[in-house]
């Protein structure tokens, strides 16, 4: 697939520290970046930045925060090939906490949002524009959503907005690939000047499939994680994606590096992919959070008293 | 995804053996058995059916000769849901192997062919037709055949047996949904009589993907694993196949239950499922065996150094 308009945002950071709280070592996130700016990835989205009035940096990494000094001693005097962004969540960032973009680092910007609090997303993606970033919006849990919520959302989005794309995120891991072809197309009839994103979860091992899936119809802007990693059953793999992206600018080599140098041990330390807990959110389009927890406690391998409870309502209600 | 016309086959015993010489405890496969029948898949396939003059069994355990008697061992008396079936490899088996149908416990035999030994595999699931078996044949390496060649051999096949469906089987782990779309639709329009299966591997994490797109496109046979057992990479998982298929006769419980009891430790003495060798392998459209090998020695993880030695040809000749 060679379509020179896709562009690829590695997240392994990011969404990688949802699982770790983003505890990550300098050596680690140096790694990842290194190689991802020699793999010809367009962007990489290295953390979240949040206030420190609201997160506490002895409970949080520093990706909670990603401060542009912080950032900085991570690049040192590597040239950049990778444009760098960061994700903000509605609530969770101030002003102040946003420099102007040409005192910063970073080129991007990308707002994380629900569809309910597509204004305020539209508002945050705006300040950002105003300081000079190029924005996104990450229209989160989008399996839950309905047709007609979505279209007036993303119309106010292309028309009250300067984003380059509009992703689709799967945060439950329960699309299938109709459901991407119909997704796309929603959003490609709702915005008439933004790009399609897509960001897939790996509960049903469908996070490259749809993808893929998204790609065929037309989503240009692609999210990826080295190895998958990301939070319960991960993301799109950005190996299997740099490998079926037929563009010459994309280099295999330094992500396969990675995996082999840095993501085996990592492996060892913290725990995502697939696993059947969230397989069983995945299929029955809920959040993650409760396979999470079964995973973090002792039953976590309890997989039909599990999906037991999750099968069986407390009450049927009219 | 509700179509009446879906029949899945379990493969766990078979394909899973190509991993430890099918030196499987009687305890598995009778658990395998269980929850296979109780799952409500229409067919399970426990093993291969070869000739003990060919293949030691010192050194290959019971699933490679799936004698009548042993599958009697397992089933015992318990009230059979489930068809049983055998795969037999060209070459492999004699006639004296494989009795009239009244008298064995199996219901199907399936023969497992490369396109270019198609007219082997044609006597041979017409001698298991003429003992009163339901017959299939699964077409091989078919990410590696031309299209001219497979509609001549596929209007063979469905001319000259009996067979239910002829699978496409993507042993390379090499298929992308367009591929499959393309398949599917050579299939039918060169099997008038015969229904299209699909076989996927996973060494893309597209297994289960793949196995979805041949489904929208009108297959009906569809094999699967619990857990994605397989040599290498793995097939589609069973589990994942039953959370997506709606037809209310399939039970995901006992596949559940199985994963829990069995497929845990399972997993810690033998290796499959998705791993950057065999992803390569597949991206490249080759046999997973150099794989397969390098998993095998100490160089297991020296993904990079097997990723150039795959790329790099020896020699360009003209």
């Amino acid at each position: 697939m060679y379509r020179k308009e896709i562009k690829v945002t590695d997240c392994t950071i990011r969404d990688g520290g949802l699982i770790n709280k983003w505890q990550f070592s300098d050596e680690l996130v140096r790694r990842v970046f290194l190689a991802v700016n020699e793999s010809g990835v367009d962007y990489m989205e290295i953390g979240y930045r949040a206030s420190k009035k609201m997160f506490d940096p002895k409970e949080y990494g520093p990706w909670r925060f990603s401060t542009d000094e912080k950032i900085r001693e991570i690049i040192q005097d590597t040239p950049l090939k990778v444009k760098l962004g960061v994700m903000v969540d509605i609530g969770r960032v101030e002003s102040e906490d946003i420099a102007q973009c040409s005192e910063s680092p970073l080129d991007v910007i990308r707002v994380a949002t629900y569809l309910k609090d597509i204004d305020k997303a539209i508002a945050l993606a705006n300040e950002c524009d105003a300081k000079g970033y190029e924005t996104f919006i990450n229209i989160m849990a989008i399996s839950s959503v309905s047709d007609a919520d979505l279209a007036i959302g993303l119309k106010q989005v292309d028309a009250e907005t300067n984003v380059t794309a509009v992703n689709i995120v799967d945060s439950f891991g329960a699309l299938y690939s109709e459901s991407v072809h119909h997704l796309v197309k929603i959003y490609q009839e709702n915005l008439s000047k933004r790009e399609v994103g897509m960001h897939a979860h790996n509960n049903q091992q469908l996070g490259f499939a749809n993808t893929i899936e998204a790609i065929r119809k037309g989503a240009n802007y692609l999210d990826a994680t080295i190895s998958g990693i990301g939070r319960g059953a991960g993301n799109c793999p950005l190996e299997l994606l740099l490998g079926f992206l037929k563009n010459p600018k994309f280099n295999l080599e330094p992500v396969l590096e990675a995996l082999e140098d840095t993501f085996l041990n990592l492996r060892k330390e913290i725990e995502w992919g697939y696993l059947i807990p969230y397989m069983i959110t995945g299929i029955l389009n809920e959040h993650p959070r409760t396979a999470i927890a079964l995973r973090q406690s002792e039953r976590k391998d309890k997989y039909v008293e599990f999906y037991r409870e999750m099968t069986t309502p407390e009450c049927i209600c009219e």
